[in-house]
Order: structure tokens, then C-alpha cells, then sequence
């Protein structure tokens, strides 16, 4: 990755928004900028990055060792435990005046930062977003392999038997595809039966599928850092009359939802079309959740879709349409895809068939 | 665990430091008050502890029907997706003057509840710090457990071969016991061989092992959420005079800093002690990290033994005492067992001997 060519973008819109500093904490803004997999910890990791001249990597000395100092976008800073490594940052910010920083970003950090720059005001940073929200080819080759990868394991796994297996047992199934279906590494993973399909973040356990249950699978895994994200919800056995509906009414939003999307319309349009579907056929009660959430290296990352969100959509933006029905302690269904905003219309990069799968 | 005995204890000390409201976010603060094991995630979710009466979990609709509601100890706020998290904070602390939020208290958040509480100053909170330091009496039974099994799978590891291996082998063999001898889940696992092991954070990689080698073993994993820490050096075959000789000083100056604690002592002290012996044995150069840290519900938690933390010993605390000596492109040694400050002495967890262990 171009991770210089990320920087000297990211200061070109500094620049334009009169943002002097820009300060990253450990979190995806600092992967795409830097490559570095750092994690917030007791001790503290960040980029600075000046409006013009070069971007400074500040890292505990313990970890300088395994850095690749080549790959890094800028100078490397390294302070030794004992030091104050918020005095390091207030030395070279010491005459900015509008500091960002990253949404993630500590209070332990953050205070104190205001304290001892009292003629600095410090903000959320929004000069990252849309760089980050508009993936180029190398990232969108990336998301469009995971999602293949996962809709492969959507197929194997409706092929496996899943009636009188636990939730938990279909989730390390499941676990093991995204593996070897491609994937570097398991995002996550929810299997949720019966009455448990009713919550969305469900957590498998160890509930036996039974005939008549829909199941709710949820799954994704990474390539490159960059994410898949797949929802499907089956049928095993005949589910009954009243599920079917709510099925295809679910089936009908998401495609309401995917044909809404193009280059102009906003995040916050899309939710209400999927929305209004959903109240349309009289299941508004069991809405619990936004239509979607961006994909990148992170799992869920701007833009949302939800209403009152008025980003327009860009070509290169991704991000998943995925509505869904609860009916607490009885049942749920979601159905998910990962969409692209292509110049002119919309790309859906999973391809798994979205008609109710009846499965043994 | 006594979530409401918690909430009270820190309410209590909130009232003697002046505190009127105290907003935890999603960590191990959060955890140790409510059990709740929430991420911090693109939807805010938070535990709102007033000075006096109920504390409220504002947590999202989507996750509300996974909660286990007798266990919270307090009330419950839902927020859907589309409204505005924060100003359902703003509406309860319209009236706060002082407002405490927990070290990972996210920008995002923070900078507008700032913003739209203009009487109220937040800092960074210190009301929970004394009360997660001072483990009690199940506390310390789980710490023991996670202790005792990292020392069982240290047991097992020895005797298994190393050389030839690969160091991502062989952190898959640890992996795999540190589960089978007793621990939930796999915490970390840092397998350094030969040159490797003058990085303290190695990332295990497919370096084979080779005679002669020294490898670093550092990892741990948690039972009920309660971590295990532990780090031995090895040698495969003779490593060698100079080897020898860094492993001794390393060995003893565990010994000198294992022997600083007691109540009262500081934690500035316990690391100057372990320093001081490392210097005094010629090995200055060649320090690169503090003494050690806290660990409970965190792998990293204060107290940490650091020059200048001046943090008295009280018992109850429980840290790593971990010194090293890392000669760049060379070879590294660590020494690390848990420790607990008893009322008039100090217990240590680990007990796996310290010796060098020549293995195959």
C-alpha cells in the first residue's frame, strides 16, 4: 500500500479544512495511514501528523524493535517507559491551533493534551473519512474476494446437515470454511436458532437446531485486513406460513434496499426505502436496527445507513444493505449483502442466493 | 460477583473526591461494575453512575435482548439506531459540575458531551483505580487458578522437544495447553527464539528453533476473566558463557525486585530495585522496559512498577515482576511471575522454577 501517498492526502485536506495537527490513535485510521496493527494498551501509540512536512510515528521503545522502519510514512519517535509521552506530543503541537483527532482517541490522553495546549481546540477529525469511506481497485479487489470467499461458505454450509447440531458446533464449522474458503483470519461469527434468530448479536450456544427452526448466519473473515460480512437465514424443515412471510418480506426490503443505491442518493434515503418496505407489509414493530454499515478494515465503518445520515453516495463507497425482522422470543430473519457504489449504479459483491434455502 | 456492592463502593468514593456523575466506558471498568463484556464499537454504549441513587447501562436496542437484566446492577436505556446517544447523557447531566469519564473514554464522545455540558468539567476519573487494584479474596482464588495453570502448561512445554521447531508450532502447542490445563480462553502467546528474543513483543513466526537458541515464552490466558502472566527463558542445548551470564543477572535481579514488595514500599522502588541490580551487574544498556504491571480482568492494569509512579504497595495488589535484558540481533532474557502484596509480605502465584532450564 501507498501508505505516503494516504498521508500527503490526508494533509491536503487538512490544508483545505485549516486543520494544523492531526492525531491518530491506534484503530483502522492508523492501519490505512500506516500499516501498523497497534492497539490501544496502557502504553500510549499514535501518528502525528503535521498540515505540511513529514508525519512522526510515536511508539514505546519496547515495540520499536519489530517495526519496519522502511514502511513507515514518516520519522519514528520511540519513549522509553518512565517517560511522559504526552509531553512529546505537546513539544511539537505547541503552537498548533486546531488539532484533530481520531475517533477512538482516549480521554486519558485527550485531557490532559488540552490541558497543557491551552490555546490548541481540539475536535473530532473528519479529513480521514472520506478517503477512508472511498475504496480504490487494490481495496476493492480485496473486498470482493473475502465476499466471494464467504458466499463459498454459505454454500458449503447449507450442504452440511445442520438439524440436531448446536449453535455452537455450526459456528466452528462455519469458523473453519472461512478459512478455508480463503480468509486470512475469522472476523466473527453468529449462528442463532429459533427463538434466538430474534436477537441480532446473539452469541452461539448451546441450543440443538430442530426442525421447523430458521437459523440465522452471520459470518465474516479477512483478507488482507479487509473484511467480509454475510447474513443469510435458513429454513430447516418447513418453517410455517407465518415466518415464509416475514422471510419474503425481509427478501423484498434488502432487494428495495440494494436497487436504491447509486452515486447521489443519500445513506439516510437508503434506510427509509428499506424502512418503508418493511412498515409497508405491516412488520414496522419488529424493526430494531439501521439498513447497513460501511466494510473496509473495519467490520462496521462510515458511511451508516440510517435515517437521519445525509451522506451522498460515491462511487468506490461500501457498505452492507442488510434490513431485518424480530419478533422477540419467537423468531428473526436478516439477510445481508455487501454492496459496491459503482460510477453509475451498484455492484453487489456476495452473489449467494437470497430465496429461502430449506436445509436438512 | 457483587456488581451493586461495586457501584456503591465507587459512589462512595466519588462523593468524598466531589465527583457528581461518573460515565464508564466500554472496558474493563465496565466489566469489573456490571459484568457486562460490551467492545467499544461505532454504537456508544456506556455505564452512567450518578454520585447518588441508580446507576443506568445506556446500551443499543439491537443488544438489549441479549442482556441478562437482573444482573445489571441498575436501571436499563435502550437507544435504536438513528437517535442521538449523547444527548440522552446531556439530558441526565444537565445539571453536573464535575464529571468523571474511565481512561478509554472515546473522543468521539467526549468532545460533544464538552461541548453541550458547558458547566460541567469531565477528567479523567481515578474513583475506580484503588477499588480494581486491591484484588479480593475471589479475585485472588481465580488469579491463583490462572497462575498455577500457566505454571502447569510451563511444565508440559519443557518437556516436549524444541529443537527444530518452529516458533508458531510451537506457540500452537501452548495455545492448546494453556486451554487443556485449565484457563476459558487464550489471553496471548510470544514464542522469541535465538535473535528473536531481544524483541519483548515478538510476533511467533517460522524461525525453526536451533541448538544453542534461547527462547523467550511468554503468554498467558483467563479463567472467568482473570488473566494468567507468565514469561520463562529457555535454553536449547548450551547457550553459552555470555548467555549464562545475562540469564543470572536477569534471574537475580527477579529475585532482588520479588523481594522489594511489601506494603508501603512504592512501585517506583520495587522498579528501581530491579533496575539498580541490572546496572549494577553491567547490564544498564540493555534495559528497555519497566518492572512490571498490574493484571486482573486486564492483561495490563495499574499499579505499574515504574521509575516515578509513586503508588504505595497495599495488599491485595497483584503485578508482574518481570525485568529483562535485550541485547539487539543477539539474544534476550525475561523472567516473569505474578505476585501478590499479602498484609505484611508478598505471595508469588507462579512458582515454576527460575533456574535455566537446558532443554532438548
Amino acid at each position: 500500500m501507498d501508505y505516503r501517498g494516504r498521508v500527503a492526502r490526508v494533509q491536503e485536506r487538512m490544508r483545505a479544512q485549516g486543520l494544523d495537527w492531526l492525531l491518530v490513535a491506534p484503530s483502522a485510521d492508523l492501519t490505512y495511514l500506516t500499516g501498523l496493527e497497534a492497539r490501544h494498551g496502557d502504553r500510549l501509540t499514535a501518528l502525528l501528523v503535521p498540515a505540511m512536512g513529514e508525519a512522526t510515528a510515536l511508539v514505546p521503545l519496547l515495540e520499536a524493535g519489530a517495526l519496519d522502519r522502511e514502511a513507515l510514512p514518516g520519522a519514528l519517535l520511540t519513549w522509553p517507559d518512565g517517560a511522559d509521552p504526552v509531553a512529546l506530543i505537546v513539544e511539537r503541537l505547541s503552537e498548533a491551533h486546531e488539532v484533530g483527532v481520531t475517533e477512538s482517541f482516549w480521554a486519558r490522553d485527550l485531557l490532559p493534551l488540552q490541558e497543557r495546549l491551552p490555546s490548541a481546540r481540539l475536535s473530532v477529525a473528519t479529513a480521514l473519512r472520506p478517503l477512508r469511506e472511498r475504496k480504490d481497485e487494490a481495496e476493492l479487489d480485496l473486498l470482493r474476494r473475502a465476499a466471494h470467499a464467504a458466499d463459498h461458505v454459505f454454500e458449503r454450509i447449507c450442504a452440511t446437515g445442520l438439524e440436531g447440531r448446536g449453535e455452537a458446533e455450526v459456528a466452528e464449522l462455519l469458523r473453519a470454511m472461512i478459512v478455508e474458503e480463503g480468509h486470512d483470519a475469522v472476523a466473527f461469527c453468529i449462528v442463532a436458532a429459533g427463538p434466538h434468530s430474534a436477537r441480532p448479536h446473539h452469541d452461539p450456544g448451546e441450543r440443538r437446531i430442530a426442525r421447523g427452526d430458521l437459523v440465522v448466519l452471520d459470518y465474516g473473515g479477512s483478507i488482507d485486513g479487509y473484511n467480509s460480512d454475510i447474513t443469510r437465514t435458513l429454513a430447516v424443515g418447513d418453517p410455517g406460513p407465518e415466518a415464509r412471510a416475514v422471510y419474503e418480506a425481509v427478501r423484498a426490503a434488502q432487494e428495495t434496499g440494494v436497487r436504491a443505491v447509486r452515486p447521489g442518493v443519500t445513506t439516510g434515503a437508503v434506510d427509509i426505502a428499506t424502512r418503508t418496505a418493511l412498515e409497508s407489509a405491516g412488520y414496522g414493530a419488529y424493526v430494531v436496527h439501521r439498513t447497513g454499515h460501511g466494510l473496509g478494515l473495519e467490520l462496521h465503518e462510515a458511511p451508516y445507513l440510517v435515517v437521519g445520515d445525509d451522506t451522498a453516495l460515491q462511487p468506490g463507497m461500501v457498505f452492507s444493505v442488510e434490513p431485518g425482522l424480530y419478533l422477540q422470543g419467537r423468531f428473526g430473519v436478516r439477510i445481508e449483502d455487501i454492496v459496491a457504489v459503482t460510477p453509475d449504479s451498484v455492484e453487489r459483491l456476495n452473489q449467494s442466493d437470497r430465496s429461502l434455502r430449506i436445509v436438512e
